[in-house]
């Protein structure tokens, strides 16, 4: 093979450096999500496609990678339907496996399939790679992680707040200023019923969504062009006109919406919530905003958006409540409530801002010179006492010219290197070089210690 | 969908108890690694096929699961093909990318994809899943995760001595005990060729590998059996009959070799490597084993192999050198010596065993009892004091029965219960309650911050 290799398109390496830093952002995720009581579990990277194929819609189907039968997967298979060439109902016989598109329908495989080894309410996170055969582009990948953190079989609104606690403490120890925005299916709901289109939920909040771009004006034109009724657009306006705080939106939306008990029962949850996060005094402002939809269907009650403030980008966390998740595998009335980070846009976020702190960056705290067999020999000694206080060290394993080792270190972002030949051998001691400052000083194996410790 | 989901046969899904004690597992050696300067790579799920097929033998190409091309992939297709209905041929025009089958491959992949960026002698770790469409049975899977540690770039044997010591650090700090199998390809290519069969080196060691157990007599059938001449079994006796520690074996080796420069230059590689790591006083045994040939043919040098010595299992890490790895991929002259750390098998030895801390296997360390909400939202802020203090801990979300919430704590293993009733909230005390003794005690929040902090 002569031409460099190459991997699929869509698919990434990570170099150390990269993953040093996407390591600080899973590792303070993970610390967030178990300091709150979740539990970590995994699921096969492949599931059987009956367990995929239409949680999805028809666009969903379509982007699921599908894992050829193993061995003479041919065999048996009519010959006519070979003959016919229809690429989708032979993919439907050869291949039985798939690559998992998301987290939350394994999750939902995975609680009625061991619903009777789980304590419900179950607090689980899971942090594993996805799939989809998306077109490749900017910032959209074939394979990308997803980080998600879900109750299910409790119905208490303190998960939502307990939530919102998570999303506010990940981006303040992330150090990403952010703002969270929530809303509320059944607000939504209630509009859509209050207006007489109870079924136009959607372009509803897409004109509404559009209001501080385009204006009030085009707003209505758009929605009569989507086939909304003069009457509904005209109900439509105390809405489109709501002003002020959280507080001041939802007592008018609650005079708005008093004749529907749906829309009611939406405001009286999105009010406990903020009620009680305010009196967490979270460093995250929590705002109310009624254009958020989110695509997936299955939402029922919460709907929650993070924001990156200070870059362009869009949400960087998203999730809400689904009242009947494990119904599409057979188990009935488990309502849950859950968010996704998005790995790779908090990354595109944290490189951005460059908010990765200095311990996060760095992999081998010091390095030693390689001087020869016999001071090779001594350093592997010092080496392994140095490991032994918490140290990161290594030795240069070649006794190579002295300035490709320093190249060495110097390329590979290690702070300090020691230098023991001879000389430092007899008298016990160490000369430590910083690379920053360039600095030389000769120390004991403790002051080592005590310099590097973290 | 009426019937019990299910997932593909030869994999797992993790319950959160698993995942505590894998996790324990994994970040284990992940430290140990980073602690002698090993840096993480990731490389992606699905590699093109052409980069694996032809790595593993015509076996491993069997077991290479293939993923379909997306969308219409039977397009541009010449029909002749389909209606020949060949699996092996088809599955080449229809699937252009497969699951990785281990993390060697992908790796020099990586050397080769990325050697302008890296910093040489390159040492990396790499702890992912890999997929084998091999027979599932008992201990075997279609999915494991592999750890693999390497340093590719350098030729010394100090490489060797720091993987011996990796070893012993990653199962001093499981509290397994082992024992370090050696051997070198080039010792096993010197026997060979001094008793004149050079291309028999595996049915030797198959042979040898039979001493013990069904004694020599029978291993000379075997030996001829397998078409060795008579003069080559005679001249095999002298090494079948060796005796005695490593440096008497090796002592006699180095007389019965001496005409091969191969076989001397292994018995000089391995002397080295066991005269370094006698200095370093480790705690894992560490012995020749002239039967060590291992499967894979890409060994050029050392050959390492670990078994665990209170469990009767397979050996639980392997790994050796090879001085062209990356020449697959048309780099040439970069030798490199790794070895992998075998997570499922090390899995079952812990649990065998029971070895884990009891530190690792908790994961809410206190749970608040909810009474309602008034005194919900005053342990959501007890909890967020405990949490800034390293506390894992959650409040149960739903007001239920006392009984209920209890068994929730029990069946999840959380080590104590916090009861704040009326009476505590007014004194700002709390009941701990200690589930294991039954053991309640009125305390304040600083003592349960004093009492949990690990």
């Amino acid at each position: 093979m002569a031409q460099k290799p190459s991997i699929p398109k869509g698919t990434r390496d990570f170099s150390p450096d990269e993953m040093l830093r996407r390591n600080y952002i899973f590792d303070t995720i993970r610390s967030v999500f178990q300091h709150y009581g979740y539990m970590p579990i995994e699921t096969p990277s492949m599931e059987n496609l009956d367990t995929l194929l239409g949680k999805y819609g028809e666009e969903g189907d379509k982007l699921l990678f599908r894992v050829l039968n193993s061995g003479d997967f041919l065999s048996g298979l009519d010959k006519g339907l070979l003959e016919k060439a229809d690429s989708q109902v032979l993919s439907s016989k050869i291949c039985e496996k798939g690559l998992r598109y998301d987290l939350t329908v394994p999750f939902a495989r995975f609680v009625v399939q061991h619903q009777s080894e789980i304590a419900f309410p179950f607090k689980r996170y899971q942090i594993q790679p996805v799939w989809r055969a998306d077109r490749p582009q900017k910032g959209r990948y074939r394979e990308f992680y997803q980080c998600d953190v879900d109750v299910v079989g409790s119905d208490s609104l303190l998960n939502e707040v307990e939530l919102i606690q998570i999303v506010d403490e990940v981006y303040r120890r992330l150090n990403i200023r952010v703002l969270v925005k929530i809303n509320n299916r059944k607000i939504l709901a209630g509009i859509a019923e209050t207006i007489g289109e109870a079924d136009r939920m959607v372009d509803i909040t897409v004109a509404i969504d559009k209001l501080d771009k385009i204006g009030l004006e085009n707003v209505n034109k758009e929605l009569e062009e989507r086939g909304l009724s003069v009457k509904a657009i005209e109900n439509l306006q105390p809405i489109l006109a709501l002003k002020g705080d959280n507080s001041q939106k939802l007592a008018d939306l609650k005079q708005i919406l008093k004749d529907s008990p749906t829309g009611l029962k939406g405001i009286e949850e999105i009010t406990a919530v903020m009620d009680m996060v305010a009196g967490l005094e979270l460093k995250t402002p929590v705002e109310l905003d009624l254009t958020l939809a989110r695509g997936l269907n299955y939402y029922t009650g919460a709907i929650f958006e993070v924001k990156a403030l200070d870059v362009v980008i869009g949400s960087i966390t998203g999730g809400g409540r689904y009242d009947d998740l494990t119904g599409i595998f057979g188990l009935k009335g488990v309502s849950g409530v859950g968010i996704s980070f998005g790995a790779d846009r908090i990354f595109d976020v944290m490189n951005q801002l460059n908010l990765y702190p200095e311990t996060a960056t760095v992999s081998t705290q010091l390095m030693f010179v390689n001087f020869g067999e016999m001071e090779a020999l001594y350093c592997l000694k010092l080496a392994s006492t140095l490991r032994s206080n918490g140290i990161l060290c290594e030795l240069y394993p070649d006794n190579a010219k002295l300035k490709k080792q320093m190249a060495y270190a110097d390329r590979k972002g290690i702070p300090f290197v020691a230098v023991v030949g001879e000389e430092e051998m007899q008298k016990g001691l160490i000369s430590l070089k910083n690379m920053q400052s360039g600095e030389q000083t000769t120390v004991t194996v403790e002051q080592v210690v005590a310099k590097l410790k973290v």
